[in-house]
């Protein structure tokens, strides 16, 4: 009846028959005199997912999570993962041959000096790292009396059997009824910010910047359309896009020569090489840009200059296209949304109901929009202990029943061309406890908080982080990952540069989107976690002093009323929230049919205490 | 009837008479040939109280500000100054000689990218600038050609005619009754910490961090017992004490050689060069340590570690001898402010008192406890429209009666031996008004909010600051200084490393002090601020998953009951207020007499709702 198309539900390739290619990496690293190299979880643009070509520490290791870092000495090999990756990596390596060590406390620094011995030398590819963290690595080397080397060539590559081949997907054109902005209008930014940085031009090395300053794209890796690519736009003159021709139809490049010279990847270097030999003062973001071009224009004679990329924030600030775009996107997924919810409440307490089944049920409705390009990550539906995983996947064999008594988490996006969505429910089987129901009103008093803020202009994500944890806090309850991310346009689920987290320094602007998820997770017994997608939008107040910005909830989908315990939420809380369900009801019911009308009308009821 | 001995009002000096120095000046820096001069308004520590033989920038420009910085070309003559003196230094400087300009956006180094010239010398006094400061000027004159240049002697000393002479306040001992931890005790703390520096010896050049690790304090600057000194520790061996010998008594001499050798100021910097000449590693506090210091050690061969001083959080985190000590001082000075709020209620309504007169009340209130030492800080006493300058420092001049319908703000706090306060009220003299009533109730709060945080361990003063700023945000208003500040034990009212503020990254922890201050400000109108001090205390809460943390409020007055719109308050907010007011009730009526006891039990009644 239902089905996934865009994700699978498979194990990960276990490790012990992966040996051999560590043995492998070895004896190419004494060919090459090396005495270790360093395997990042990373392609050339730090991208989130990343190509089946660049899947190196997945493919040397077994480990297949999205973080995560490898060192291969001589005699030693350790694979660096951050918490929620500990269990995973640990079944997923071949523990005879590595050791599994933490990703960021202590860092591998710290193991590195303990291993490294005066007179080593540790290889790294230049491609896979930023400036930023070459700098850190060798300055442990030094401290230690090592070297740290960039490599020409990746000495993975060279043992890599039937490595796959890099992306081919291929390009559209993101039209002006999405865009918003020509290519030709946000050119001209750009050339402004390169201004302000005091550059004579600027690398994009972000996929997401080329798609969104070209107005492009793309297909080459999982559920984000990006196109890899990068571009260089000089601060006067035409910016070159460098891209595998062979991913663009005559329209993809007719609408790119319109506003730039294209060129095939390999030519990035000569042209960084030529123009920095003239002395050029070239801008580098922080974030994506590999070591490798930083050493390219230092070496030739140019002059770095290092920052965050402008493009970042320009994209972040959507306009009133794609605002109207989104809200669209929104209310097509809230029929699926509704549909799905209705589908569980009917079936999941008859007991027949699998996460799988809740997955492949929700792709299934979103695909009936008839607008669906793919899911915006791959679905996280988890019921019992499997919901207080944070970044649970299911596989065929974690694959749990939705039991009577449990709860169920459900994290899902899509991506139609207008916009990008990401929601999180959760949903009581049966009764649920009344653990669950304190718990649940805490995280929701926590999520109207943040809807409800008000802030002025200038307001950073980290002040208004705490007051969706306040509730929590009051029992001596957290939850350990950010209330929010950046959501792009049709692009990535997760945008920089603003957040709403402790680390969020970027003032929240109005026509930013970001996440509003505060969760709760109880180890071994259920998850708890409630995201709207939000719009920050100037709020109208009468005698303000000082421009002031608040919430509008782009995300329509009914909250969970069973698992409210009225008595700890106050008026206007209710009132917020009776004010949404009534929202939901206008915009969404028109388009439902009648058993799922009826669903809708009592999961959206007022509540009153 | 009342004075105020350890304040003044006089009116600064103004500047038209002055330009004489900026003359002298110019000619002293001609005879050194150096285009120009840095004048920071500093000392050789970075206080913030500076002695007057320190008032360098006062003296060359008239102006008084507790921040700025001057700086002096041949045709050009700048002062910088923040939003808060704006006004007060266009009033204090000669303008046809001095033009002033802003302190932080942008900063001074605009101004010199506009005023300085390829080829020009800046001269600057290495003793009275960070490392961290000067290499942003030294960035800036690189930029446009010119150099900056470290001079061995200050010109404002060579044409300085009568300046004061270095301040000789004695030495007192901060017993173990005051202090709680012996010398050496601390000592083995800090070497521990050095330790961790990877560093050999570590250099306290703030005067706060020496009184601290030696347990002593001193009298060379206004309302802080500071003894200006600095100290050299080695991570093994004694320690060595710079101060002047004549501010010791034999008494104060023996109790710091038990553990340290005491030496003059001028050795300082032969002990530090011969150090460094070994190739020590030597830490500096990068917030304190003059530039002077840093190039000291490095050209003598030694390594600079630059970092924050470890004393300053040792310092912060009080033990249980000062916290009972500061509970101790806290409930004389309620004593004291229990009178003044009385008198004031008593007579201001009859419109005879002037800010100044609740000055000299107040300070003799406290002088009535018989252990004051010193008030904090200048007392903040301001009426009307100048309850909205948060600076403010009454004078004979600006001196305002205290009339019918105005708020009287009252920002105080005093040096008592076992404790420093810090306490402001808001009075409401005679019917306020709506709006009033409106901004006081959404100041309280957020007051209250920040009272009742609970937060978990690791939480930063940044990620609270917003709960109290939430209520103003909502009606479009705010407050432009951060919420609260550390505080000193029998030291500095304005202590780091940790604050609620938005800048606020240092984790909050068990024992420290901090104020909590949120205000509003209507200019040309009022202003109100509620500030109590609050102890970081362990949270108890029963199923709690980690260790939470909460605040003890340590400050006992009433806050104005008649300034409160009850429609706009909680139930939980109000019994908070109810509570509190119980608390002061009990622990200030029995050491008040019979006036003021009636007056106490009335501000404190239960409100209801």
């Amino acid at each position: 009846m239902f089905e996934a198309l865009f994700q699978t539900f498979d194990e990960p390739e276990s490790g012990v028959a992966l040996s051999a290619r560590l043995a492998a990496l070895r004896e190419e690293l004494l060919r090459r005199k090396l005495s270790g190299f360093i395997v990042p979880r990373a392609d050339q643009q730090q991208n989130e997912y990343v190509p089946p070509s660049d899947e190196r520490l997945a493919w040397l290791t077994g480990f297949t999570g999205s973080a995560g870092m490898a060192i291969v000495l001589a005699r030693e090999a350790a694979l660096f993962v951050d918490g929620r990756y500990t269990l995973q990596a640990a079944q997923q390596i071949d523990a005879s041959a590595w050791r599994v060590a933490p990703l960021v406390d202590p860092p591998p620094e710290s193991w590195l000096e303990q291993h490294l011995t005066a007179g080593d030398c540790l290889g790294f590819d230049p491609w896979l790292h930023t400036s930023a963290a070459v700098e850190k690595m060798a300055a442990l080397c030094a401290r230690v009396g090592a070297e740290l080397v960039p490599l020409d060539s990746n000495p993975i590559d060279a043992v890599w059997v039937g490595r796959p081949a890099p992306p081919l997907g291929p390009v559209s054109v993101h039209g002006l009824q999405f865009s918003g902005e020509s290519e030709a209008a946000k050119l001209e930014r750009i050339r402004h910010e390169i201004g302000r940085l005091k550059a004579d031009a600027l690398v994009l090395s972000d996929s997401h910047a080329v798609a969104w300053s070209f107005n492009i794209r793309g297909a080459d890796v999982g559920h984000t359309p990006l196109p890899l690519s990068y571009a260089l736009v000089p601060k006067t003159g035409r910016p070159t896009i460098f891209i595998d021709g062979r991913k663009l139809s005559n329209s993809a490049r007719d609408h790119l020569e319109q506003t730039a010279d294209v060129a095939e990847p390999e030519a990035l270097t000569p042209a960084l090489s030529a123009l920095a030999k003239g002395g050029a003062a070239i801008a580098l973001d922080n974030a994506t840009a590999a070591d490798a071009l930083a050493r390219l224009i230092s070496g030739a004679g140019g002059k770095v200059v290092r920052g965050n990329d402008p493009v970042a924030l320009l994209k972040a600030v959507k306009n009133n296209t794609e605002i109207e775009g989104t809200k669209t996107a929104h209310r097509r997924d809230a029929v699926a949304l509704a549909r799905f919810l209705a589908f569980i409440d009917r079936e999941a307490p008859k007991g027949a109901l699998t996460e799988i089944d809740a997955v492949e049920a929700l792709e299934t409705f979103r695909r009936d929009t008839g607008a669906l390009k793919d899911v915006s990550f791959p679905t996280i539906s988890g019921t019992g202990p499997n919901g207080a995983i944070v970044h649970y996947r299911v596989t065929r064999k974690s694959n749990r029943r939705i039991a009577p008594g449990d709860l169920l988490l459900i994290d899902s996006g899509a991506q139609y061309e207008d916009g990008t969505t990401d929601v999180t429910r959760t949903i009581a089987i049966g009764e649920p406890s009344a653990e669950m129901r304190d718990r649940f009103t805490r995280v929701l008093r926590g999520h109207i908080a943040i809807a409800r803020a008000v802030f002025p202009d200038g307001t950073t994500g980290a002040q208004l982080d705490s007051l969706a944890r306040q509730f929590l806090w009051q029992a001596g309850l957290d939850f350990e990952h950010g209330t929010g991310h950046g959501v792009g346009s049709y692009l990535s689920v997760h945008e920089g540069p603003a957040r709403i987290s402790k680390l969020g320094t970027t003032p929240l602007q109005r026509g930013m989107i970001l996440s509003n998820e505060p969760g709760y997770y109880k180890a071994d017994a259920f998850g708890i976690r409630i995201e709207n997608l939000e719009l920050v939008v100037a709020a109208d107040i009468a005698g303000a002093e000082k421009p002031v910005n608040g919430f509008e909830t782009l995300t329509l989908a009914p909250i969970d009323r069973r698992l409210i315990d009225l008595s700890m939420i106050s008026i206007k809380e209710l009132a917020w929230l009776n004010e949404y369900h009534a929202r939901v009801r206008a915009e969404v019911r028109p388009h439902l049919d009648e058993a799922t009308k009826i669903w809708l009308d009592a999961a959206t009821a007022p509540l009153t205490r």
